[in-house]
């Protein structure tokens, strides 16, 4: 299968999960449940499903096992797109080429939203049967986890533990933090980096290593991957303020040049277009290298390496 | 120990050990980890740590051994204060006799504190061992949990997926969005009871099943505990809003009235004062009567159902 292929088949068949393990537009509350399918289905790179299903079959794991970390990682990511849209945070009208959800629905709808996608994502982290996570209720009994031998079971718990902590204070929603306190500040470049390190890094890196896990990874493959992810995240951050001051909104399906109208320091402000375009290729160049112990098997990696860099959105 | 005596206890022990667990506020993001522990510590009646300790303490269950559940519920709670508190949401200016945390920090801030906390909670529930969760870093590897069995690291997700559920849409953040809905509304009695039962009742329900489930509790047990559980959800609440007439603001800590004054549908609104307390009584003997198979072992959970029923604030 070629790359655009692998690609057009991962996105899809998240879709897919998605729609599944979101709860039923129809089942109450509707108009909450209505808002959550509107946040996340439809739009969207799936950058961070690419990169788990990427890793995962570095390693030869199963797409079927893969799909359930690509869609906590991506139920995190929409979830934290849907806060930080509200007026208090960035104030965007504009998302995936449709209205902000706090537009087409209302704050409060859309701050809880954000609540339920982040609970929504260990629920579906847990490796329980999926008729039992769409059936159960909380006047029901909660089913025991499917059959699953110990190192299996450690390695869930290990997967919840990951993506709990690249969601929290010190590495998502912390990123978010010294964001908002950057606002207006002139950062160096390493303060910059330690941002994003958090903001956009610490999900991307959970994507890569959820998919190593499900792989059974061992401990030098997943710091192989983890430096591979590192440089991943930043640069995927890089290309995106680039490309927020190239790029049309129209293009972008977001508000383009809002970093800059909103006074927040990005690559760009800071280096220069053609520095932030010479830091790219060497993230890029350094990426593609971190791979080099996977040989052949990081093909994948490799292509949503180059992607990230070619992208126009 | 008489019943004070023990309900301090827990509640200090909860106290310590939810210190121990937030981030301190010195470390990065500061300002973000300062305002959890504001949002946190310091204050509350810690009902459902309590109800967890009481629920494990039937069972035989080790307080070392409730901590995590009892701390985990209690930082998904104290969650759902600070978003709840928004302007978009009730927009109140007052919680446990202090400033609301966006009044005391700013909007954003108590977006992000409520987001982090919730990942926290699946953090401290995951079983890792305590300095291993604080040391860790989204830079560093992730290590496996501690040595453990096959049966408790799966009931170890089992307790996960209660919480995930207890806190999603289908539990408090569904509740959340039913009560949005029904302001200004006149709702029938069961319909003031399905929004309950999800809003507080969920995580009051998880509660006490997680404190059973550190017990190993059989099914037999389970289901009786979560029948006392939906009894003692609707009492808490029926209580609530009898105090939200009868008590004053110095007194609960928040603002007293308000859910007259916002319009909202409560026991009293619907009822009558007089009605509401006959049915807080019922509830009263309901729980208690659900507790009858566990004989003596279920000491706590009654003094608990009485102190709720009893309580001032």
């Amino acid at each position: 299968m070629n790359f655009a292929d692998w690609m057009s088949a991962v996105q899809n068949r998240t879709e897919d999960a998605l729609a599944h393990w979101l709860p039923p537009a129809d089942t109450q509350p509707a108009r909450l449940h209505d808002a959550m399918r509107y946040a996340v289905l439809g739009g969207g790179k799936r950058i961070r499903p690419l990169l788990c299903h990427a890793a995962g079959a570095a390693l030869g794991a199963l797409p079927t096992d893969l799909d359930r970390a690509a869609c906590a990682v991506e139920l995190i990511h929409a979830y934290s797109l849907v806060h930080d849209d509200l007026p208090c945070m960035d104030d965007d009208k504009l998302r995936r080429g449709k209205p902000t959800v706090h537009v087409e629905y209302d704050e409060a709808t859309a701050l809880l939203v954000g609540d339920a996608l982040q609970s929504l994502a260990f629920q579906v982290l847990i490796n329980q049967p999926v008729d039992n996570l769409h059936d159960s209720h909380i006047a029901g009994q909660v089913d025991s986890p499917g059959l699953m031998g110990l190192p299996y079971c450690q390695r869930r718990l290990s997967m919840l533990l990951l993506l709990a902590q690249a969601a929290g204070s010190r590495g998502m929603a912390g990123g978010q933090a010294i964001d908002l306190a950057a606002v207006g500040q002139t950062l160096a470049l390493e303060e910059l980096e330690l941002m994003h390190i958090h903001k956009t890094g610490a999900l991307i890196r959970a994507a890569v290593l959820l998919g190593a896990h499900c792989g059974n990874a061992d401990a030098d493959t997943q710091t192989t991957l983890s430096h591979f992810a590192n440089r991943i995240g930043l640069l995927f951050q890089v290309v995106d303020d680039i490309l927020d001051t190239e790029a049309s909104t129209a293009t972008l399906g977001k508000t383009a040049g809002k970093d800059a109208a909103q006074n927040k320091p990005t690559y760009v402000s800071l280096l220069g277009i053609t520095r932030a375009k010479a830091l790219a290729a060497e993230l890029r160049d350094e990426a593609l290298a971190a791979l080099a112990p996977l040989g052949d098997r990081a093909e994948r990696l490799g292509g949503l390496t180059r992607y990230i860099v070619e992208r126009r959105f």
